[in-house]
């Protein structure tokens, strides 16, 4: 079976968690949008009421008659299926629940650029977005990582993947987290860097497992934007240090 | 088997959706921050070594030797075990899809009223709480309830409940979230009835069943207040309407 991957042809977003997990799975699919027509096709199976369960918004996945959405729910469904959870079920609601702090974690670094709306322009929310970056770089960013950089430290099978000693989609998720951070706020994260000695760690070593390498260095890795999650505003990062 | 729910005393937070589910089910459970040092042990517990799967952040449910994290997560975990859930994949995977568009609802409810950081007070942010909650009522409010109200019409088994024929948790923590807005915003809230018929004849529906009433007329149900994820600031509802 081929997968059918429906989001944004521009941007990596939320659809870079799941064309993570199909890579490292090796899987089949088709990244829909990307190819001649297929962002008016995905639009128009949003809005089709022959679809039974209408996702919300992309990424949503066809896997054969299912159509699935939300991000976490579709990693959960291609966990089990391509080796990429525990097989017990503790194992699978842990990886579960580490996705979905992920998905809060996104949802407030999106937040840092457009506090206000999404649906105007950063140039018009720019003061609220100082505040918001912010306090993001002074509590929130450290509070999360410092979470996952904990995960890491106490796992009872290692400190080389988020579940077990196996590579679970939640490693995936979290290089992807790293590398935007770095992307976005490349001077607060240079800073904090000694902290998170862990979760550095585990980037270098997603980033070099044979098919992540591949994918990086391919052109369906769509590069960092300013249209997306992550974005290199220099105003909202940490100030340049000093020059003595 | 007695549950414990960890969550924050005071509030009904994230932690409503889930005394919500163990209500409905007449599971057995402990409200454990709200007996005496509760609040103290949960705090304890987040940090303990002792944890192997340690939550980010309340609430947390204990299930035997299960400790499990993240709203959503626990929803799922629950559903099955009490006939909250279709029992196939596909209508499990359709129903946390819903509850996890529903928890990005709360996160932008949330935000209404804290877009600058929730480690501030509202008074220090009240200036750009007023234009996200304009925006949020304008745009954002409109689209989530026109699509669960789009979900309900277009249930092949009936409009009168989200998924299938049957209450699922999903319904539970729709009804929360039309109580909430109604709660917060009320005028807003009122002048929309109209176009969300099926999401209000749900929250009337949910608040009828048996449980679900003693529930929400015992002590053990906490009121609104303006510390929780609802929070009335009329300032940041719809005007009222002109007198002529």
């Amino acid at each position: 079976m081929r997968y059918e991957l429906y989001y944004w042809a521009s941007i990596q977003g939320r659809g870079e968690f799941v064309r993570l997990a199909l890579e490292e799975a090796g899987a089949s699919y088709v990244d829909v949008a990307r190819v001649a027509d297929g962002e008016a096709r995905m639009v128009a199976l949003l809005g089709s009421v022959a679809v039974r369960y209408p996702p919300f918004a992309p990424p949503f996945l066809k896997a054969g008659r299912l159509v699935i959405g939300q991000t976490a729910n579709i990693l959960q469904f291609l966990g089990p299926r391509h080796g990429l959870v525990p097989q017990d079920q503790a194992g699978q609601l842990w990886t579960n629940e580490l996705q979905l702090t992920i998905a809060d974690f996104v949802a407030e670094i999106h937040e840092t650029h457009h506090p206000v709306a999404a649906s105007l322009y950063y140039e018009d929310q720019k003061k609220e977005a100082r505040r918001r970056a912010a306090d993001f770089l002074k509590n929130r960013a450290p509070k999360f990582l410092g979470y996952f950089e904990r995960v890491l430290s106490r796992n009872a099978r290692g400190d080389r993947y988020l579940v077990g000693a196996k590579l679970s989609y939640a490693d995936l998720s979290m290089f992807q987290i790293m590398a935007g951070l770095s992307y976005a706020f490349p001077r607060a994260m240079a800073r904090s860097a000694r902290h998170y000695r862990r979760l550095f760690a585990l980037h270098g070593r997603v980033q070099e497992r044979p098919r992540i390498a591949a994918y990086l260095a391919s052109a369906r890795r769509i590069p960092f934007n300013n249209e997306g999650i992550f974005r290199h505003y220099p105003e909202l990062d940490v100030a340049e240090p000093q020059s003595s």
